[in-house]
């Protein structure tokens, strides 16, 4: 995998194992950059098919996490990696079990889909759809940090979440005026807001994975550190 | 740690370390237990302030991950341990992903003890404590098993968490019908809901808890099998 510049930081001796790990779990990454997308294109199409489409696939993400998850097992067992080499794997075994539940959320995103809505109700979504690219290009650029391991698109990323929280809140607010205006239509907006949860919480998920690549960079646990902290520890 | 029948298992060169790591699980683990019940205190006594003390004692929780994880990874460097005992360390690591999640969760459900309620309200807040207790005793239980490594407790927890989705939706329902019949209180009432979420998903990591149980001593990954599945497996 070419555009992996990760050979500087790996032993020799595991190089092509490693290496295959790292494709599936790009591969892995790329299929729910997909499932979000095609989520969000369900509900801004009102398109039935393909929503069902996103939930029957999340059990191949499911089937990703669990063959990757035995691949570092086995080159944990096979190459007793130490210093960074192990710092990778863990890494990566942590990486793949949050784009999981990534994969879970896209899944939740779908069903809204499945609903149908008014077009003064419509005009709500186009929010939502708002919210779902912004976090839609939160998980692309962190997975594309990942493939090249690098630090300051993680923490670009880490920061672009505050961002995230203040969009979905500002939807919070908007759907929950929207359900007392309208109280019939409380179960229906009630989806909407779970999905706007949803798309918050892949943001969460998004940070996770950019505290993962500066801990196998720089060796440094930046998880629960504030963002100040982690900037400083990234960047030192 | 007598409690944890677990000799059999590993060999002798890591007892003393692994011995230290499990204390160190079972010690998070009955913080996040009392993180549980003081925020299900909290909102039942409208206590704000032990709802305050669940919310900052969750650095707590944070903080033993980040150790539990690095001693997790020094034992793997030190011991390079094989087999059953790579599996332990493994189904550790996850317990406590897992477990600091669930500590994120009762941090939210604390919060609503921090909003006042009329008394018609409180009545609603009955059937969030009551969910609350369900999911306090699978926490207990699957705690409990982890301690024991019982695969037939981790079952009973993994099958239980049918019946906390099935009363998570009655809530749900419940919930909507009273946003409808007044809906100046859905802000109020929305953050009822949030909590009774939370609950339904610690819930789900209970599950997960008993599914790295089930890993550990039978050898078998039972994560996104149907619940006939992972019955089987546990059991044969």
């Amino acid at each position: 995998m070419d555009k992996l510049n990760l050979s500087k930081h790996i032993s020799s001796s595991f190089n092509d194992e490693i290496d295959e790990v790292l494709n599936h779990v790009m591969a892995m990454g790329g299929l729910i950059e997909q499932q979000l997308n095609n989520a969000l294109m369900a509900i801004a199409n009102a398109d039935v098919e393909l929503a069902q489409r996103v939930i029957d696939t999340d059990l191949k993400v499911n089937d990703w996490e669990l063959q990757i998850d035995k691949e570092c097992t086995s080159i944990i067992v096979k190459r007793q990696p130490a210093a960074s080499d192990l710092r990778l794997i863990m890494a990566i075994m942590k990486t793949i079990a949050d784009l999981e539940r990534i994969g879970d959320e896209t899944r939740r995103i779908a069903r809204v889909a499945l609903e149908s809505f008014n077009s003064e109700q419509q005009d709500l979504l186009v929010n939502l759809d708002n919210l779902g690219r912004h976090v839609g290009q939160m998980l692309h650029d962190v997975l594309d940090a990942f493939a090249r391991m690098d630090v300051e698109t993680a923490v670009a990323v880490h920061q672009e979440d505050k961002k995230v929280d203040r969009e979905y809140e500002a939807i919070t607010r908007q759907l929950m005026t929207y359900m007392i205006e309208d109280p019939r239509s409380i179960p229906k907006i009630m989806n909407v807001l779970w999905s706007a949860r949803s798309l918050e919480r892949i943001g969460d998920r998004c940070k996770n994975l950019a505290e993962y690549i500066i801990f196998f960079v720089k060796g440094k646990v930046v998880r629960h550190s504030s963002a100040e902290k982690l900037e400083q520890e990234a960047r030192s």
